[in-house]
């Protein structure tokens, strides 16, 4: 594991490194901001953010304004990368932002040539935990939040290991993508055709298959310009209260889809991982 | 002036905007925090941003997690270019970042080529208040805070102009330009051989010069790899102390020149600022 770079911000640290990922092939980019209450003796709890399309492990460490509060509460955050890098890793022959690098919806691909690279579920629920888990002073318990693909991630990772992550949390999440033309093309080329193996990577599905009792905080701008076509809380809102899932979405008027509104809105969604993860920890 | 972007953030807006420059012969972008108070009969004061090298309007407003504060005090931001723009603006012939495009060092160049576009201080002392002044919901209340060549920019044009604005605050300022290599290689080109012409735009000289009474915030990290060759903030302080200008330096253990720095104590800037232009309401 190579460090790439360490800055200090708010009394802790923020720190870049590059591994070579066994599940997916290839060298990955992932970022840690680590509090400074975080040491051998004082292990912090660990939140994992999933970005959108087209981000990297930069966007939300630049942009969120989340380490202050995350310094306040004492929460490390971990943010991957949204798919596989590097020479030999195929992207969408179109070109397009919304399939292939910087697209891998948080799934395990099955399909030809994408089955080889793109593994993000295996990658963000086993390899990456396991690495922080070795080599930062954190303890084992996870929360899990994200924006946009990232939501949609966070939702069906967190939904998916109901003892993995004790909340749940989502920005203007895509909650039902086997619905909606995003989720349409990237499952159709990563899965396929067949329709079942869809669903355990939707949201809603799976709270109908599943339901857990995680705390999940959802927070959509009714602004966004990818709300009606693209993001359908209504659709995750109504099969959380027919199954009694405990979820709380919130819409926020006037925002969009953007990291001003995620700025707007992490610390309290910090504040909600947080009440959950001491919980956890009694 | 056209509106470029408009993006809810805890209840306010940022906003950008593209004008006609006179002053800089060019079209230019600059972008403005409204808090959600701000309006007709409740105008607010103005917190204007100098952004460093390489930098745009985009920079501060992207990374320095400072709406909350702003929101919460009622202070606008406005960040302006950091040079002018567009085709026919002369670059750097060696193409180096710390010259021409995105380094204009807040000075009014008297050498061709570079008199006709980098006006940079009569853009911001000038022109650039009088159209937010006419535009937007604000009192004549001002202050001054920036990054690095922007916090060159905020010492000199808030020493310069002392009845202007209330408070001057910066981080990782270049204190001395004159001695330093950034500082004198922009001088030479912008404004001639002639040293004398070059005291009005340097710090240390101005204090010397023209004591002012204007409290004056300076934070610069002691891991900061422009430290010692660029910056220099020992001068500023010998300086201040010798002319009893009101100045404090923090040097900030571990901190280096980025926007960690920078997002760790904006908040405390903005309460600084927010002091001294309550005073000036009175």
């Amino acid at each position: 594991m190579i460090n790439l770079s360490q800055t200090k911000v708010f009394g802790g640290w923020h720190k870049q490194y590059q591994h070579t990922s066994t599940v997916l092939n290839c060298d990955m980019r992932f970022a840690i901001f680590l509090p400074e209450t975080a040491g051998p003796t004082s292990p912090v709890p660990v939140l994992y953010w999933l970005s959108g399309l087209t981000c990297t492990d930069e966007n939300f460490m630049q942009k969120a304004a989340a380490f202050k509060k995350a310094a306040e509460l004492g929460i490390a955050i971990v943010a991957p990368d949204t798919s596989p890098r590097g020479e030999g890793v195929p992207d969408d022959p179109d070109g397009k932002y919304d399939f292939g690098l910087g697209a891998g919806f948080y799934l395990n691909a099955t399909q030809e040539p994408w089955k080889k690279h793109y593994q993000m579920y295996s990658y963000v629920v086993n390899e990456l935990p396991e690495l922080i888990e070795t080599y930062f002073p954190v303890t084992p318990d996870k929360a899990i939040s994200g924006h946009s693909m990232g939501g949609h991630g966070a939702l069906t990772i967190g939904i998916n290991n109901p003892e993995d992550y004790v909340s749940i949390s989502a920005f203007s999440p895509i909650c039902h993508p086997s619905i909606v033309p995003w989720g349409e093309k990237a499952f159709r080329h990563y899965l396929g055709e067949d329709k079942t193996t869809w669903q355990p990577y939707d949201a809603v599905s799976l709270i109908n298959q599943h339901p857990v009792t995680t705390p999940i905080l959802v927070d959509q701008g009714d602004a966004d310009g990818f709300l009606h076509e693209q993001l359908k809380p209504e659709t995750l809102l109504a099969a959380a209260k027919a199954n009694n899932v405990p979820l709380t979405l919130r819409m926020q008027p006037g925002y969009d889809h953007s990291y001003f509104f995620i700025q707007t809105f992490i610390e309290e969604h910090l504040e909600f991982h947080a009440e959950h993860l001491r919980r956890d920890a009694w």
